[in-house]
């Protein structure tokens, strides 16, 4: 049996292609089409949010995020994350720097982003890792103490609301990546939710070379962050069969954690907020541990991830004077391990690697 | 009758749709799958070409062809082409300068170039405008003597060839767009053909977040540049009818230019290259006689277009300290109009478009 990390929900393809002919049939295959734009007002309205930009993918959203805030100089953000958290960053010409990861929520912690605070920083950028919210409260009191933007990096946090509110509501920006693997996907895409109209709009003309709406010049620097029609379609398929794609995922979430949690440590999720089934991270007791179970996952056939790992503060590019240590980080970073979890895997396969798991501790 | 000034090719939808069900067979939605990989050899064998890096639309390419080849400080460009040429060196850093376009072919003037060039300059941009290549010989020339890049903004020149050789295989560098109003296209797309093998794996591991491939750690900066299957699918379904695409280009080139040739000016074509009618771009005598003729078509429902206009030197952005002038842009861009030119624009409409322009010169 061969199981892997992760696999592509597909919609039927026919329900995909009804959409696909929509675009032929308005001879309309990318800049802001039709679909382009049920598709933003669909997503405002499931996900309760407004000022929602959507672009070619997650890590144009990030990129476009900063610029559209004028982040410049440091951005603090957490080193447990996917490298495109701090690569977009570097690549912006913004440095990043890191502080420690709560360890409890394994999310970046407010006190210790708030110890590492310095002239130098223009934004702080949490990670809501495994779509597990931040503790948005406290990073809403830095950013009100301190002139610093707050980016949300909500990759894995589609559809999550702290209490009624949605988690992309926080902070001055939240970017979602829609890359196939993800809860809700676009095959590639992402998009940005700005706090305000006017860095909305600041983006939107980035995102169309700076050009002014209605072909009325140039406002300042631009490229090209489109989302075709084509990537619209499955979005809008994907969208239509969300409600069941979210149900599954959840209980074979739920279904892992009945199986292994006497065993292994999970992230304390969030008390105000629903989960979404993104993932299914695993803290084991030790390196050797979590190597022994990779091993014998991958025996078997089946496919386990450390995400994340490496902690990115020790990556080299990196570093920089007087910055901090991040034990926490790095320990769980040694000892975490992300199981299979995707739309159509079965419950017997879920007993199957939870077996494998608990055999091999 | 309305006629837009540009139309996508949309291949016969079953086309496509085999494409796309390979795609969901195989349920590899992006990330290098199977139809990236055979549409990046097709494409190296067509157009005769080596070390060809597709990516997620053309601006990305040019981004991606500075980085890879540590573009710094200054490039010179041509004032006379699409905002995304400098656009692209400004978002990255990169100062845009310019030089003349040379009057005949509307292309960067080697010489004009030359006399603009300083020890801030590391790269030269040069865009071979409507398709048409620039004096590329020239150019080597300057590269041999000058310690700087040469990279091809080569947008509109799929398929061109000087002599029997791939425009592309001049420089360090050529960038293409697949955007869907190009005569190739992959929806949103782009590629980079390299000279050399090493910035084509610099820049390979760019487009995927600076991970070394087989996931061996990172390598350095890198965002997201992948091309989706969905995307691929569509670029094999064009290119599986490229040769009628560019058959039926060229011929409405043609018949625009036998009944126009007599009353507009147009770019002179390089006597070893063949054309592949991606625009068909007039020169009329003045300002005032192209706003006439801009209206009259406006009022029968045919839209023309400004290509390319503002000239980029006079942008606010752009200024700096002992810039040149560049009078032959900043008069052709007064005076520069492209028709309507797609794979289904008809004779009639053709004969019905020159006629407007005719009558309201």
């Amino acid at each position: 049996m061969q199981i892997p990390v992760n696999r592509p929900y597909q919609p039927p393809f026919g329900q995909y292609q009804a959409y696909l002919e929509r675009a032929y049939a308005n001879n309309w295959l990318t800049n802001n089409g039709p679909l382009v734009q049920e598709l933003k007002s669909r997503l405002e309205e499931y996900l309760g949010v407004r000022h929602l930009l959507l672009v070619a993918n997650g890590t144009l959203a990030m990129q476009l995020a900063y610029r559209a805030l004028q982040v410049r100089g440091s951005a603090i953000t957490t080193p447990f994350t996917f490298i495109a958290t701090s690569s977009s960053l570097q690549w912006e010409g913004i440095r990043p720097e890191f502080a420690d990861i709560n360890a409890a929520s394994f999310n970046l912690d407010a006190a210790a982003v708030s110890a590492q605070m310095h002239a130098g920083v223009s934004a702080v950028v949490p990670v809501h890792v495994y779509g597990n919210p931040c503790d948005v409260e406290a990073f809403e009191t830095l950013r009100a103490q301190h002139d610093v933007k707050v980016i949300y990096d909500a990759a894995h946090a589609f559809a999550v609301k702290v209490g009624n509110r949605s988690v992309l509501s926080y902070g001055d920006a939240s970017t979602l990546s829609f890359h196939a693997t993800k809860v809700f996907h676009t095959v590639e895409g992402g998009a940005v939710v700005f706090r305000d109209a006017d860095a909305y709009s600041a983006a939107e003309q980035m995102t169309n070379f700076g050009i002014i709406s209605g072909n009325k010049g140039i406002a300042g620097p631009g490229i090209n962050c489109k989302m075709s029609e084509v990537h619209a379609a499955m979005g809008l398929a994907v969208l239509d069969n969300i409600a069941q794609v979210l149900a599954r995922r959840i209980a074979a979430f739920q279904h892992y954690k009945h199986l292994l949690a006497d065993v292994v440590s999970l992230p304390q999720w969030h008390s105000d907020a629903n989960e979404n089934g993104a993932y299914f991270p695993m803290l084991l007791a030790t390196n050797e541990q979590s190597e022994r179970v990779l091993a014998a996952l991958a025996t078997a056939g089946v496919t386990a991830r450390r995400y994340f790992a490496p902690a990115l503060h020790s990556l080299k590019d990196y570093q920089y004077p007087g910055m901090a240590p991040c034990p926490v980080a790095a320990d769980y970073a040694s000892r975490t391990l992300c199981l299979p979890l995707f739309y159509d895997l079965t419950d017997a396969e879920i007993r199957y690697v939870a077996q494998l798991v608990r055999q091999s501790l």
